[in-house]
């Protein structure tokens, strides 16, 4: 096979991540969004926001790292923040996934996507970091436009949101000020249960 | 309103072309694709395809020019490649858009956005050429996917879309002959009308 035809292959294999749901509902709240929606949305947003990142960063790359970073989950699915069975196997379930999928491609590119995917997850780099920050706050802005309706769906405590964005400040602290905000007035308005 | 208040405006506003419906289906054809499932798709592409381009491409402006390109259509609204008659208003109600969404930024990145909007329907920057390359080829590809189900549904001829393709092979004459060679063979198994 080409260099070409493996990375048309993958082109059209990763299309199926339009096929993957996410518990956060678009605004509007007319169905929940995909990996694919969610990923247009941080990449975006990492373009007009990456002026907050504490550190600076490599847009280009943080952009593609978004772009890529949900992939994993056309095998291993979306396990949803407050699942706590379904988090146990998660980073088995994605590994696997991700040696398949990127392996797709052209060697160099399949190391390139890989790689960056394993960085995302470490959560260790400035890039890393930012855009894990992206895919923590962009859910809570979509909650907060909705009436916090992925979360009375799921009963979600105060408590399980602060604790699932521990490390969101270390992408950027201006972010998660504003994220904070956010889940301040919903456990004010009693939909983020106290 | 401060600067970071008009980004999130923009951000949460643009969420709604998660609404908007393309004509092309995503492999496995169970629903129509959106314009953020395409808009990620192209922005992929160009991350991967970038060393096909005719002239050496600015990649993250390219990328960023397709996150943005199809924004107009959460008011103009899709209008189908072949519907001869919506395209003689779009440029109307695409610019009519522009000026609306894009300005709920802060200035520098309204004027930002918007030029690249524009350059991206001028199509003359060696950028604005591949991404329209890009723009052109995916929905080939999923039409190839699907066994020509968008092209079958409006009993599109190849005439027509060749007649689309024109300016296709200025972005990347490579992924041209690629986009081509599926066009014919889709004729040959009487999927596109001769």
């Amino acid at each position: 096979m080409d260099r070409l035809e493996q990375q048309i292959n993958f082109i059209l294999e990763v299309d199926k991540l339009k096929q993957i749901t996410r518990q956060s509902y678009i605004t509007g709240a007319s169905r929940k969004e995909t990996d694919t929606d969610h990923s247009w949305h941080l990449a975006l947003m990492c373009a007009l926001l990456a002026e907050y990142a504490n550190e600076k960063i490599d847009v280009l790359k943080t952009m593609v790292m978004v772009l890529i970073h949900d992939i994993v989950e056309i095998d291993a699915g979306d396990t949803y923040a407050y699942d706590a069975v379904g988090n146990q196997s998660k980073r088995e379930r994605e590994v696997k996934a991700a040696d398949r999928i990127f392996h797709l491609l052209p060697g160099d590119q399949a190391r390139y996507l890989r790689d960056l995917w394993e960085e995302f997850e470490a959560q260790e780099t400035p890039e890393a970091k930012f855009a894990n920050t992206l895919d923590k706050i962009q859910p809570v802005m979509l909650n907060d436009a909705t009436g916090g309706l992925a979360w009375r769906e799921h009963g979600v405590r105060k408590a399980q949101v602060m604790g699932r964005n521990q490390r969101t400040g270390e992408g950027s602290q201006q972010l998660w000020e504003f994220a904070k905000n956010i889940i301040e007035r919903n456990v004010g308005r009693n939909i983020l249960e106290e």
